[in-house]
């Protein structure tokens, strides 16, 4: 993380700033609090899980503002969202702007849907200003990112970007049994203005503004930052199979203990992810499982998941290839079995990118920082289609996926408003 | 474990030995066949839980065979069920000899009924050879000894030695809210012909067979094992807390891992327990129990339990209060509360019971060896009310509480022949 110092305001672009000075904070935090009842859990979170009739309701007060604002809604057929304000050009391809409107069951009032509101105020913003950009600018809502119900998450941008199949992603089911096909007349009818879009639009560029979801920002007292890029992460399941015995009778020497194994494991990876003293290091055990999980038995079974994430496409690989062998040194008498589950290599966004977002900030005089994602957002699926770029905001003690979730309203509206510098440059391009 | 040297056959007492000789090996074993059918499982084991149906049905085939051989049943409030054979000193306090009905839901063919069985074979053998003994000698079945389904368990031995108050045990509950008080009506229409006994017959000794539950005797290839004592336990349940957090986004410094140090602490506690090399150790750490448990999400809280068992008073003091201070020190930036949830103590079998099962195998040229009981029996609670001795049986790899559970008829025999020659001379003093 680097503080980045506000280019001289002499180069700054008069017309971009313009647009950015439109941004209206009360009308975006308004907006926040009326999303925010889509959903509302009584602890004060949002529970607004994807495709559900509160995720449905949300959509039809973006399109009640959105065609406030004369703008055309599009949705395609997994029912990705589009609100296009038309360009001089409107050949060209457009300039995309958005996030997500699901939340993760037990969520806050921020995650994704302050990227849709931030672009929607951008958009709100440039025709206050009176500019009618080059390039259109189509404002988005992608389906399924939290993946909280119908799981793997980012549902809306992999297919989009054709990372995954039409086809198989509306197969796939919740815990209810129910698959997305089935899920997705609801979405459309919550949209009646919108015309159904069967070919993907190829974007020009990406942006995404959300809360930082880490503390980075918030210990710096820094309002925006600059995301260089997501880091990758791989998933691993660890099972370490020993032997059920009764506790009180059992010598040592006739004991396979499971748990003794996977604690071993554990202890010995710590020391290894960690020793490594990189402070980009992300390396984590999240579930475990014991079994039969009887105090007076002695553990036959153990499960645990790791989440290993660094930026550094090499570490990935070195460390994450350290895991097995690893796993196996430790595993005494036991048996181990350890499967990659997930392998997502770290994304880098463009410089030409990241350097426009930065220079919008500086050219609003608003403080920022670069860092990395350290969560994944819809952006990884756009950068392999388009040059790409996020901005983060900070949120309060870097909580998020929670009902405790929270920004100040004058980063809100920050990082809207390089958002919408970034946005006005770009479509001029 | 000590192997015992068998004593010249010349003091031997030709009584006991007559008695002994009279065990039917393939009547005993048939009885545990018909005994496996009431509560079978399809895959061989038996779930026979305290106070159910099938424990009913049990009691009533034991009332068949107790009679048959004139024996007059008792049944005391809490249902443990007695079957006494006569002595010439009616007058006298009776020897006990039992053990349990009940199992574990997925138990075996032994598992306590063995000792009421290998009881009922004394009681015949007796009086096939034309004994009739100085004192009376009752045949016991204690009620839920297992607590499989009525937790805690050992119930009936408790409430006989006046360990647990009769009203309160009436009122433990089963998963499915019934007390033990609504079971006691099945349980008396099991046994029709026993009589209502409301005041405790105080016992002049008590012995009890069981298998070993443990490898010991299969190693050594003894039929017969002496049990010197039941081990001490202590159990702990072990909480720690940290902090919830995402696992891409926070670093190592930022972090409050609840699992990072639970492995720590369990790590250290086994180096502890198991670093003594002391062959009378058992640690066991068998419930563990990590939240929220998402794979993204550093864990927030850990619980788990530990069960520490040791035949030593002054080891199980010494190593059981360091627990605490272990887990202290390991608890990096978390916090830890450990609470003691169990502590019984160890219990020594009295020398003079001990011999007399010990001069009993060498009358009858068993070999036997002497060895202390990892498990909990029916026998620690008669052990503060009167002289107690246990004996054990091999069972096949150490295996039980499992529908694997088995035992050789020759070796289910041969504990029913000590323990006969045994409790014949018990009855004569």
């Amino acid at each position: 993380m680097t503080a980045e110092p506000a280019p001289s305001a002499v180069s700054a672009d008069p017309i971009p700033i313009q647009a950015a000075a439109q941004v209206d904070q009360d009308r975006l935090w308004r907006r926040h609090e009326i999303m925010a009842r889509f959903g509302a859990r009584p602890d004060g979170g949002v529970n607004r899980q994807a495709f559900s009739d509160d995720e449905a309701h949300a959509r039809t007060q973006l399109e009640r503002w959105t065609s406030a604002l004369g703008l055309q809604g599009h949705v395609d057929p997994i029912t990705n969202l589009f609100f296009r304000l038309e360009g001089r050009r409107p050949d060209l391809a457009p300039v995309l702007v958005g996030s997500h409107i699901d939340s993760q069951p037990a969520g806050g009032r921020f995650d994704g849907i302050y990227g849709v509101l931030a672009g929607l105020e951008a958009l709100e913003a440039i025709r206050a200003a009176g500019i009618t950009p080059r390039r259109p600018i189509e404002l988005v809502a992608w389906v399924n990112e939290e993946g909280s119900s119908f799981s793997p998450g980012m549902t809306g941008s992999a297919v989009f970007a054709g990372a995954e199949d039409l086809e198989s992603a509306l197969q796939h089911r919740n815990w209810a049994g129910e698959t997305i096909a089935e899920r997705i007349g609801p979405m459309l009818r919550a949209t009646p203005l919108a015309h159904r879009r069967s070919r993907r639009v190829d974007p020009f560029a990406y942006l995404e503004a959300h809360i930082e979801q880490g503390p980075q920002l918030e210990a710096a007292d820094v309002p925006v930052g600059i995301v260089t890029g997501i880091q990758g992460a791989r998933w691993f399941d660890v099972e370490v199979t020993g032997e059920a015995a009764h506790a009180g009778t059992t010598p040592l020497g006739k004991r396979r203990d499971a748990l003794s194994g996977a604690v071993r494991m554990i202890e010995r990876l710590e020391a290894h992810f960690w020793g490594a003293g990189d402070p980009d290091m992300r390396f984590t055990v999240g579930r475990v499982e014991v079994g039969p999980g009887a105090p007076n038995t002695v553990p036959e079974r153990v499960f645990f998941t790791i989440d290993f994430r660094h930026p550094d496409r090499k570490v990935l690989s070195a460390f994450g290839d350290a895991i097995e062998p690893i796993c196996w040194d430790q595993r005494g008498r036991c048996a181990v079995r350890v499967v990659e589950t997930q392998h997502s290599a770290p994304v880098t966004f463009p410089e030409a990118m990241t350097d426009r977002l930065a220079r919008a900030a500086g050219a609003l005089a608003i403080p920022s920082l670069t860092l990395p994602s350290g969560a994944n957002h819809d952006a990884k699926f756009l950068a392999g289609l388009c040059p790409t770029a996020m901005l983060f905001i900070p949120c309060r003690n870097g909580v998020s996926h929670n009902p405790e979730e929270w920004a100040e309203p004058v980063h809100v509206a920050a990082g809207a408003r390089v958002l919408t510098h970034a946005l006005v440059d770009l479509a001029a391009a």
